[in-house]
């Protein structure tokens, strides 16, 4: 069926700061349990009741049910004194969570009370089928090919991610295993040539041979031989573990992992990225992969993809082929935000028209400050990669585990598939036994009915996710702002706030520093102990007004890349080499309500009074030393 | 907290077959809801709502709302037209899966409102000190040292098995990097030698070169060296496309993955796995591990662990030692009918004396037809091994998804372990970033929070889940009795009612076949038709009077150990050899109401009259031609 979407009020759609929207989710949440008991009831209505109202009010049943009360009363005491306020409208400024969506919440629920278990299409037809749809939206979203495409939902996107390095490790593979069992097909190329044949023409040769393809799965990477001929796998500096773990786990080994330099705006250099090619090719050591990030982990940066994707174009005709990964788990479903009405992606200069028309900003001079060509682009790349890893998780404002991945051709899916004879039924579009597709086994249907709902609600594109990508983006932009040029006062020291970079996306790092300090050291530990004060550490959870997260730009991690910010902040080079480190706050501001002016205001004052607070505990407490 | 453990009545823990404790389930669920929304007004109460009445009367508002109760109604339809009715008291007889416990639904569901991720303690400090609860107390499930040993929650069961593969594959690769990095600690020891180190020896080692172990690692099996030196990877030739999936990921390779021949009860042939590791030594080639099975996917069956280690004793005598996983995804929630109110081991001969206690089995007769010294010692003998996989999803009756692992030692933690600087605060029992001793990243706190609610309401003990796994048994044997002997007349031939074997847990495999037949393409057509007609296939979901699965065992998969079984049903070996496999049928009864004597008896009429109905339509329409 098709929804009528309406102009989407983004405050229907959380449960609020102040739990406003009790009424609404209270009501909806209801509707599916009473509709799943009648369910319950009417399935075999001949038959009773198992559970009787002698059992209900026997000792055993009164004394078991008051034992659950009283579990109950722990669990509850528990997660209200040691969980975080990330739903409140303007003082949660940390960690990549926020509110999430109230329907996918309530699908979660509902979802649950049938425990479909997606790994079998038999144990679980309805959300099976919300799956497949899912990953046919996900591939939609990053404009690959309807019909030619495929995604499906993952635990994480450290899961995500090590299924795109088993795709590329094994498609990469398979001309090697060609050779041996059907050399004919690559007659004439060199050991070099297989290594550097493109997915394209692999995928070819796989339906070429589909007969022969059980035969040629046996002697490729799955066999464990070859493993160390593939190449090098090459991530950002700015490297997330998932990918140290994913190079460990997959055989490759991380010796095969290297990190590029990322320049000071903390993405990929793409000249190292192509001079470290070109070395590697001069000694005949093949690129496995490259990833491409879209939102950092501690950054929100968003790598240059159509550099990525174009270098890999100008290689090719120079006989080096690179398989494309894009780890977009956490700037995914910003792709929403370039997406017309119809998914098509918007010409550079329709976005100021379509983004009126849809309300994706309510200050469009924000808009103008966050959208670059550079951001644009990147983008709109994505679509030319062979795999993007994205998590509902994160911006699709599902709760956790929601991760996902889409792979751009369908047929990539044999690389890695097994079949289990006695789930499959032939024929059908959806499979029978999706756990033979994918990295992992059984998985919950009720993450599918989540993830399903939440994009029937907002469809991924200018009508839907992209209101609620602008909103984010723009309380970012509204929170980057307010601490530019931003200066405190305790007991006459001067104290004033630095942002890291423009965000790329809605993640804002900045820092604390002292007017005319010098020593880095002294602003590292000014930064760790605000963010002390501004965490569980030394601040409380539910009695503290302002919260943040942190992170450290180490040497050994990030190079110089931090350099030219240090030095902006008028430390010198021997201080950075002495320091080795800074010392960043960061803020992933995804609240879906600060956005508008009036909300931000609200709380940009209560910030500056917390922030103030804070410091002067710390001056006192901490920094007198 | 301490609780009083009442004695339980299993039937105020599940919503009931026909929804009989929907009332319990609102009151507990709407008291958390209200809680949680106190929780979020209580958060700095001078903030004031961000959803105002003026948004909430607004027409976009409104719009939204009815938008969102639009796409409720879909997805409660598709849910209800496309789901199973596994609920059922007693007419779901197939996949695994059953009602869940009501307070893990509930407590799920009060965590997702939080939304902690427990990748991060910082991001969810409650629900990580419950997954580390969780950890310690399925370590104590399998009588792991406490203090020693831990375990944590994964998203199934297929993760879990790779990650202890990949435990395994670096453990056992630390001593061919010891030699590299620190050769004197191995001083004298041949390469053979080094390979065969036990998992105890090799934890010594790391504890002595503690502050080297970096350099370590980066010389073991995660620099992707020396993975095909590592040996075999033994696994019962019931293997689960699991393991497959795992060989091929983790780089080892499918050829370095081989099974071990079955017995006729489905469970690993201790001789054959002796033969092949002696063959393997001579030819010096090592035995990365041994993968046993306590609750096998298609038959329910328990390999003899304690044979597994006793081999292993043996062997380590002659210079021969391999890590031990034991696969209990299934069935590792039933080593809570083995432990006593002080979570210890039962004496054998003490078993009928604590059952009688506690009320395990309604009639112990059925007891003793299920428990043999075999299985007792099976479960017992896997505190020996080095992991054990176990899903609270499967047993644990948690919905999905929530898998879990534990492991003997938790220094094995170091072989795998990823520090990412930026989240690490030292001197923490609990991982500052559990996401870096793990496989996964991202995880949802709601699952630690539902299996940490499940194991405070029933134990992991007599008191508790072992009364759930004695209902869950006895229920199986009253299905089990049911099938023995039963006959059908469709139209004046006889059909007959034959179990595969006496099952070692919880899962009943079957046979219809006609008396005299003996041709067995037909009576796997017979069943093949069967399952269509008792499933989605062709008997519907909602309107189905009796469901169940069915699995092939076929040749390449499964060599002769079903062979036994046809010949006792009248085929020949020809006739097995012409039809190349035995179509199965396959109920897991995991129902927690089947036990009762009135129950069971109130249904078997039932499901004997729905049987009698599928044949008759199955020799009309189908079995004629």
């Amino acid at each position: 069926m098709n929804y009528q979407i309406p102009d989407i009020n983004l405050k229907a759609l959380f449960l609020g700061s102040k739990g406003e929207n009790v009424d609404l989710f209270k009501e909806v949440l209801l509707k599916v349990v009473d509709e799943h008991v009648g369910w319950r009831q009417n399935y075999q209505p001949q038959d009773l009741p198992v559970i009787t109202p002698f059992d209900k009010s026997s000792k055993s049943f009164q004394d078991t049910a008051d034992h659950v009360r009283s579990v109950f009363n722990v669990l509850s005491s528990k997660l209200r004194s040691e969980s975080l306020p990330w739903h409140s409208a303007g003082r949660f400024w940390g960690h990549m969570n926020s509110e999430t969506l109230m329907p996918a919440i309530i699908a979660y629920t509902a979802a649950m009370l049938w425990n479909g278990n997606n790994v079998a299409y038999e144990s679980s037809p309805g959300t099976s089928q919300m799956e497949e749809e899912v990953g046919h939206e996900i591939a939609k979203l990053m404009s690959y090919k309807a019909g030619e495409s495929w995604g499906h939902i993952c635990a994480d996107g450290s899961i995500a991610n090590l299924e795109g390095l088993w795709y590329a490790r094994n498609i990469k593979s398979l001309p090697l295993a060609i050779k041996e069992v059907a050399p004919e097909y690559v007659e004439g190329k060199s050991e070099w040539e297989l290594l550097n044949m493109s997915t394209e023409e692999i995928m070819e040769l796989t339906e070429k041979l589909a007969d022969r393809m059980d035969e040629i799965k046996d002697k490729s990477a799955r066999s464990g031989q070859n493993l160390q001929k593939l190449g090098k796998w090459l991530i950002p500096q700015t490297k997330h573990y998932s990918w140290l773990k994913a190079g460990d786990i997959i055989g490759i080994g991380l010796d095969q992992v290297e990190a590029i330099d990322v320049d000071s705006e903390y993405r990929m250099d793409i000249n190292k990225l192509e001079k470290r090619i070109r070395e590697l090719a001069e000694q005949k050591i093949p690129v496995l992969g490259v990833v491409g990030v879209v939102g950092s982990t501690e950054e929100g940066q968003i790598d240059h993809i159509d550099k990525i994707i174009e270098l890999r174009e100008k290689l090719a005709k120079e006989g080096i082929y690179y398989y494309v990964h894009i780890d977009a788990a956490y700037g995914g479903y910003a792709r929403a935000i370039f997406l017309d009405e119809n998914d098509e992606f918007i010409e550079y200069n329709k976005i100021d028209e379509v983004y009126k028309k849809y309300n994706i900003f309510t200050d469009m001079k924000l808009k103008d400050e966050w959208l670059t060509e550079d951001i644009y682009n990147a983008f709109k790349a994505i679509s030319k990669a062979e795999s993007v890893t994205i998590d509902p998780h994160k911006m699709g404002y599902i709760p956790y585990s929601a991760g996902a991945i889409a792979i751009r051709d369908i047929r990539m899916r044999e690389s890695i598939s097994y079949f289990a004879t006695y789930v499959f039924e032939k024929g059908a579009d959806i499979p029978a036994l999706l756990g033979a597709y994918i990295l992992e086994g059984s998985k919950a249907g009720a993450t599918a009915a989540a993830v399903w709902t939440a994009h029937k609600v907002l469809p991924l594109n200018v009508t839907g996710f992209g209101k609620l990508m602008g909103a984010s983006i723009e309380g970012a932009y509204r929170f980057y702002n307010f601490l530019k040029n931003k200066k405190f006062n305790v007991d006459g020291r001067i104290i004033e706030l630095h942002p890291l970079t423009k965000p790329d996306f809605n993640m804002v790092d900045y820092v604390f520093n002292e007017e005319g300090n010098t020593d880095l050291v002294r602003m590292n530990k000014l930064n760790h102990d605000f963010f002390d004060y501004a965490s569980y550490v030394k601040g409380g959870l539910y009695s503290n007004e302002f919260i943040t997260s942190h992170t450290d730009f180490a040497i050994p991690d990030y190079g110089n890349s931090p350099l030219e910010f240090v030095k902006s902040l008028g430390f010198t080079d021997q201080e950075w080499d002495r320091a080795g480190k800074v010392t960043i706050l960061r803020a992933c501001a995804l609240s879906p309500y600060a956005h508008d002016a009036a909300t931000f205001e609200e709380y940009a004052e209560k910030i500056e009074k917390a922030m103030q607070e804070k410091l002067e505990k710390i001056y006192m407490y901490e920094m007198n030393e």
